[in-house]
């Protein structure tokens, strides 16, 4: 592997006309393979399909404590669902909803709740303050930013760092600007860097003070069980070290079952302190009778404890690691050494996070759409889907095969090297 | 049956003390019966039991534009859960749009967006104006009126008729007053007065001049198929005649097959024109990535069609017609005749509305509490629990057991008399 950046001129020249020989035979291929999203394949959903059968026309339809599960009734879930992921979140029953088929409507819906009504009873509705601000360590998933747009919220972008979000950053502005509401983080397996926060960033979360008294963390915990590797990575709880911080009602943490069981026939659930809780359920009983308690009693049954789950999330580990390793041996063989690129290795999560060199991903995503490898929009990892650096592509491994992800990595890494030849030369020029 | 308002004092004190010692006997039994709610019994949910069957692990389970019904997507519902509604609703399939497991959340969510962005792009958001107010026609359906006060919008109470809400007062309200921005209608079967709006009433709504131009009715078709005769009333189509009055925008249809299979393990639906349909869609997008798929499939392979979906509701007619017709005998035997009460029998639905004599329904309410039977609370059924002539009280037959409902109905009717006759000996004092 010879470092691109050493190159001469005329050694760059030949680099990229070889490149450009395969660009234009791989085109020929007409390909249309599609790393954009963070979706189960067809075979990790077939994991769940047992679920399906969990309950007949022929299965007692009552829950632990007699309600019809056909029936309405259950604003905040049935206490089963409750105990099963106040298990998984190390949270207690009394310190949990559970939602609809979604974690990101639940997220929507909070920040909706807090434009109207505020985040707690007494506190502002964020709608009538002149300005609310949202703080985004980027790269980060473009869902939460596209709430913060909906809401007309203003991003501002936090780097991240090895063991998560820059906390200097964030502790310096939450002191210093009361518009400063709330941030974003998926704290497991980030999405797209695959970094778990480190103890001391989840303490310095709990514990930082902010100018705004109703500042609230969206602690997006999509991938709390979604492991790799045997030696998963552990994240502090932050619950508990902001009750012991004493600032118990800072956190709103999301979860869900999407990438568990069936994506879109899951369960989202929100977790905070007591209080919250009980003011959320307040809102939330006018808004509905509860959620679908046959899905409920679907998933309680098919899982019936934490083990069960650890073992089903293996089955899904055994389907993806190989996709992963896949992405990253095609990383390495290809790019590795050749000064254009750098990765990280998630031992979770669903992404793959690379970067370019600056100014080289909106290139590289229009080159692979070329060649019929659709990619995650460059820049849809940041605020504004504006990526300052130009450099950060979000890779998706799961939804395609083995066979279709080689093939789209391979055009993947064929367009990283023709654009960064492309830069190179005309840095030369 | 001897007409109460006319007998003397004497006469009145001699029922009057037999009327107690009934009572005083019936307290004695504990009774503990609850006719409150609008929920189907369990042997209306048995009928749907066969849709639980309806998937499994080993069904196809690819939608018919084979989309993966376990995967993400699917923003507005699959096409032929969109069939089949639209043609329940008789709306094209580009103005229906598949929701979670319930209308009231769709509603909710409705009046939340108008709040926070406007009825559609360009309008003003309602919690940006002075004041925003609702034509509630009273009595009527109390989630209705919790939505109102949750978004602190203001509930200007509107007569029932007999064939739907008093158009002339509404007319004229909404000819002058720019900042009455919605309606509260259950036109089909209406609850809690089971009346369906007439094919004139219908027109007007769709032609009424209002002031605000961002003015909507938000139509909850909730029992659009819930018939209790064989010749079951027919709703004129709204949608239909607001387009043809050039005003196409103003009608939002909710529906939902809560009363149908499952309550609370339903589907919702929202109905308007393809425009406003677009605009949610353009929020909704940042919300959610979709209802429930499976959820959708077990519905639309469960009946397959409309004409089974008639089938099936002719079943649960078969199940609560009996008990319709148990409350209304028992009303008759014991109330009729006696000028202390009246009520309409209803061709479908879920409620008989009874009217007591003004000023005894939270008399009637409480004393029915006192013997053991749970009532929907009095003025539950007006904005703000304010009934102001204290007379209605909504009775739900439908989840009791016939025998339990008799036992409970022979409560309610001595309360109303016992209340009756306290009312008239107090007023012959």
């Amino acid at each position: 592997m010879s470092d691109y950046t050493v190159l001469s001129t005329q050694e760059l020249q030949q680099v990229h006309m070889d490149l450009l020989e395969k660009f234009n035979k791989l085109k020929d291929e007409n390909l249309a393979l599609d790393m954009s999203r963070g979706k189960p394949s067809p075979d990790q959903l077939d994991l769940s399909n047992g679920m399906l059968d969990i309950i007949s026309a022929d299965t007692p339809l009552k829950a632990e404590d007699g309600t019809d599960v056909r029936n309405y009734g259950g604003l905040d879930g049935l206490p089963e669902a409750k105990a099963f992921f106040s298990n998984i979140l190390n949270v207690s029953s009394n310190e949990i909803i559970i939602g609809g088929n979604s974690s990101l409507n639940l997220m929507h819906d909070t920040v909706a709740r807090a434009m109207l009504f505020g985040v707690n009873d007494g506190e502002t509705a964020w709608a009538k303050l002149p300005k609310v601000k949202f703080l985004c360590p980027s790269p980060g998933y473009d869902r939460h930013f596209s709430i913060c747009e909906l809401f007309n919220i203003e991003m501002i972008r936090v780097d991240m760092l090895e063991d998560g979000p820059n906390m200097d950053q964030i502790e310096k502005l939450v002191q210093e600007d009361e518009s400063i509401k709330g941030i974003w983080c998926v704290p497991k397996y980030s999405n797209p860097d695959g970094i778990t926060y480190s103890d001391e960033v989840v303490d310095r979360f709990a514990s930082m003070k902010t100018k705004a008294k109703d500042f609230r963390i969206f602690w997006d915990d999509a991938y709390t069980v979604h492991h790799l590797t045997d030696k998963p990575d552990e994240l502090k709880n932050i619950l508990t070290a902001c009750k012991q911080a004493g600032n118990e009602d800072r956190v709103l943490i999301f979860s869900s079952t999407s990438k568990i069981t069936f994506a879109g026939g899951g369960i989202g659930v929100l977790a905070s302190s007591e209080n919250n809780i009980q003011y959320f359920k307040k809102l939330l009983a006018m808004q509905t009778i509860g959620p679908d308690k046959l899905n409920q009693i679907r998933h309680i049954r098919f899982f019936k404890n934490v083990e069960n789950l650890s073992t089903h999330m293996k089955k899904h580990a055994s389907i993806i690691k190989p996709k992963f390793d896949m992405v990253l041996n095609k990383l390495e063989s290809e790019i590795g050494g050749k000064n254009i690129g750098s990765w990280v290795e998630p031992n979770g999560g669903y992404f793959i996070s690379f970067n370019t060199l600056d100014g080289c991903a909106k290139t590289v995503v229009s080159m692979a759409k070329e060649a019929g490898v659709k990619l995650t929009g460059a820049g849809a990892t940041f605020p504004y889907g504006h990526d300052p650096r130009d450099r950060n592509i979000r890779i998706a491994p799961t939804f395609p095969s083995l066979i279709e992800l080689e093939r789209a990595m391979d055009v993947f890494c064929l367009c990283v090297q023709l654009a960064s030849v492309e830069k190179l030369l005309k840095e030369q020029l």
